[in-house]
């Protein structure tokens, strides 16, 4: 089945950033087999579909969350991290089983799907279930299940045998559509022992690792007290960096630490929103970028958010440090859609297939009704993305060429039976 | 007519942020007749009105934007202030007359009405054209001609002069929708005399005065490089905050300052994402609130933003205090909701009519579809408003109890139009 797709505005997020006006994109087995002007010929393909007064681009890559929190959306808001964590997350998520996870994860999936995230990290517990989500909705996704060591032995020891059987049984599988990293919560939840124990089984079964990281600065003076360095010095002593590594926050980072980052080439996903919602700072984007470690976008979970709109990452990564540090150059329009597109796909170690509309890529990508008064005038459709559009101008979202959402309905997944199944769940939980 | 909307969740944004389950609202003659649970008997109204799954929440409103600009969105971004200012945006709108301003205005109400902004404040040039478009689309505003002081006496004089026309024209119009204030641009663009017979007609006229002040710290060092005092004092000493007065910006405030904001009980429009975007700060909110300042939400022009959907706003100012304060507990939910709504009906000096949804008040509302998945699960209506919410999710936009959008329809204003003529006007100006 060869389709194209003709006469938008393509904005193809390749090393020139190219935007081609009246242009269209064209593939075949769920990779792109032509990007460029619309053609005049269009006898070769036996699907023809009109994106008039539409843009086309990459689905985005959403590199953080933990998708079943979204049965705890709003459950509590403005509270410090840690005391947000340990007395309202942790006790509901204790009592979560595989079916919570299901419907916590139905939630955010529709929201990706409706919001134009083609790929997304998940770090969380029951990830079968998301797994199976996966499949059936028909998005990509790299999972991991996350491992907090602050348990017994033998837990630890189940939850490293978990992710090992998890991986076993996902890694690659849905046509590539999945992928597993390993996953260590974060230095300051789980000792070096295990996180050592974790780092081997990833060089074994040849995973990336993902780990938090200097989310605050009250972890990284714990991480000083409890092992006399910065948790960065710490991950590289213990040898993490040595293998593929993305870690999510990085917000409290001396230069030293970027330099580090860069030497190692380990990516870094910057959850903006959430990073202001849970006090903890703003992350030194600039001087990250500038140093050339790949800074993608992720929204952490819906419980610190509180959606997974990565639109609005997107434009927040284009103003936001422009604000702090007073410099209105630094992460123009241009830089912010990389850093939501194919340095997601960087932060997947997928750069090669996906985060750009290339010939030979996987034809992952989005539509977005540009026939609206906030896009116009119609000039500058870069801009007009990353500081006036909104992730709800999202019609289409297409995955490996095929349709999730078409003219804004979801096609895989049910999305009144998840909400009711949401709150169904999220009643029986004792608060 | 008595209508009266039922079944849904009413956000009334009372002193106790009151939040009613299946509640409703009716209305007779522009005014709310009634707010509470839904009633059992409604024999007395001549329209029912279902809101079964939606939100029903006071219209928000703007209190700083130049509509006109519209124009001119993603013409520059990334740019410095006072080189955006001169270079870019002045030789511009140089060029532009009433059909420019009109167009312009005309995509800027488009997208306030489909994002839920019932009130705005717009301070620009050609405003009879704006008025006449207050006037058709049935919105509300507070206008104000825009006096930059840097040009001849004699255009000083015809711009105070057609500023005194315009209010003698237009001050309570449109059945009371349209009231005006006296605009000198900012301190750095009106020399003291020039500010000094503004105020006079102010005065005279019995209008508040609307200024742009302290917005970067150029300005500020410029002032008390001219005047020997910051922007604040000098002010103050010219008399300006003897009469109601709304500032735009104040980013750049000592706490002496904004002890003097609190004492002559001066409004603020916090411009959350354009002081973001052109790198001028983050304003002392959290500050200003503590100290009893009523400051209340802008967009600014979509040249510096580059929407007009101020939800985005609303988010923004209870993430980004939190963010750059270390501090989670500041600015809660409510308290930005307060901002975008009861503040800002404060900002325009009507909070006896508008910005809440109580017996007596203005039937100005909004409708939003919580029947998706970021509104749920169920139990936060406020939460999911402020951190999950989207400006697009308002399906009803409602003034003085006229739709002027219904289920998502426009019904005042012709958008296939407006990006039509917006677009031909732009491409007419010498760039």
């Amino acid at each position: 089945m060869k389709t194209i797709v003709i006469h938008g505005t393509v904005l193809t997020v390749n090393v020139q950033n190219e935007v081609i006006f009246d242009g269209a994109i064209a593939y075949e087995n769920g990779k792109l087999t032509y990007v460029g002007p619309t053609p005049i010929d269009l006898s070769s393909y036996d699907e023809v579909i009109d994106a008039k007064g539409k843009y086309i681009m990459p689905g985005l890559v959403n590199t953080h969350g933990h998708l079943g929190m979204s049965l705890l959306r709003g459950y509590s808001d403005d509270t410090p991290l840690q005391q947000w964590l340990e007395e309202k997350m942790w006790p509901l998520e204790g009592q979560f089983t595989g079916e919570h996870v299901k419907w916590g994860s139905s939630l955010s999936i529709i929201e990706m799907i409706r919001t134009g995230t083609t790929t997304f990290v998940d770090m969380y517990d029951h990830m079968d279930e998301v797994a199976k989500l996966v499949v059936e909705t028909g998005q990509r996704a790299a999972l991991c299940r996350g491992m907090i060591g602050l348990c017994s032995e033998e837990e630890r020891k189940q939850k490293l045998a978990d992710s090992v059987a998890f991986s076993r049984e996902w890694h690659n599988q849905a046509d590539g559509r999945i992928t597993v990293m390993m996953a260590p919560h974060a230095p300051y939840t789980c000792s070096p022992e295990f996180i050592q124990q974790i780092l081997d089984k990833a060089e074994e079964l040849n995973l990336p690792m993902h780990i938090h990281m200097s989310e605050t600065q009250w972890e990284v003076a714990q991480n000083v007290q409890d092992y006399g360095v910065r948790p960065v010095a710490h991950l590289e002593n213990l040898g993490v960096f040595n293998r593929p590594t993305l870690v999510a926050h990085a917000v409290h980072l001396t230069d030293e630490e970027i330099d580090i980052l860069a030497k190692y080439d380990v990516k870094v996903s910057h959850n903006i929103v959430s990073n202001l919602k849970l006090a903890s700072g703003v992350a030194p984007v600039p001087k990250m970028l500038e140093k050339g470690v790949s800074v993608s976008l992720g929204t952490d979970s819906t419980a610190s958010n509180n959606n997974l709109n990565l639109f609005e990452e997107l434009k927040l990564a284009a103003i936001l440090h422009k604000g702090v540090t007073f410099d209105p150059i630094v992460v123009p329009a241009e830089v912010a859609l990389r850093m939501a597109t194919i340095n997601g796909a960087d932060g997947v170690f997928q750069k090669d297939q996906l985060g750009s509309l290339e010939v030979g890529k996987a034809a992952d990508f989005i539509m977005l009704d540009a026939n609206q008064a906030h896009y116009h005038p119609a000039h500058n459709p870069i801009s007009h993305v990353v500081y006036a559009g909104n992730g709800r101008d999202v019609t289409d979202t297409v995955v490996a060429g095929k349709f999730l959402m078409r003219n804004r309905e979801l096609l895989t997944i049910d999305e009144e039976r998840a909400i009711f199944e949401a709150n169904r769940m999220f009643n029986l939980l004792k608060r």
